[in-house]
């Protein structure tokens, strides 16, 4: 199964490199832009019987390796 | 106007990150994990008077900074 982790920095979190690129945006010449946010995405083929399970295993995957759940949250799509 | 970019590595680009994700969770406990592939989301406000404006200035900023046009590509969605 296919299965697509969408993870972004909590609420409240400083994202330095977005800060970097807003003001690099505006330095070349992209005056009035705000607000950048970032967020990674992971997609992954899962060996897994059903939806449940691939969730369940992309739960723990997230959980071990792909977020750091101190600054980051994250969301799974099963395709 | 909310513009999301989507950057990717172009087909045939090497990702040593997804390949050391795919090779930690298999030694994470997770043997049936394949084909990872990655991409950046980045968000942002754009001043502009309709959204040909805003596209038009979305794809200055990834031809400029968001994007690397050698190895990557990417789409623009304006909300």
């Amino acid at each position: 199964m296919r299965v697509k982790v969408a993870i972004g920095l909590r609420p409240g979190v400083l994202d330095p490199e977005a800060v970097a690129i807003e003001r690099s945006l505006k330095g070349l010449g992209f005056p009035d832009v705000a607000n950048v946010k970032r967020q990674k995405i992971i997609e992954l083929d899962v060996g897994a019987p059903d939806r449940e399970a691939a969730l369940t295993a992309a739960r723990a995957m997230c959980e071990k390796l792909l977020a750091n759940p101190v600054i980051e949250s994250y969301t799974i799509d099963i395709a």
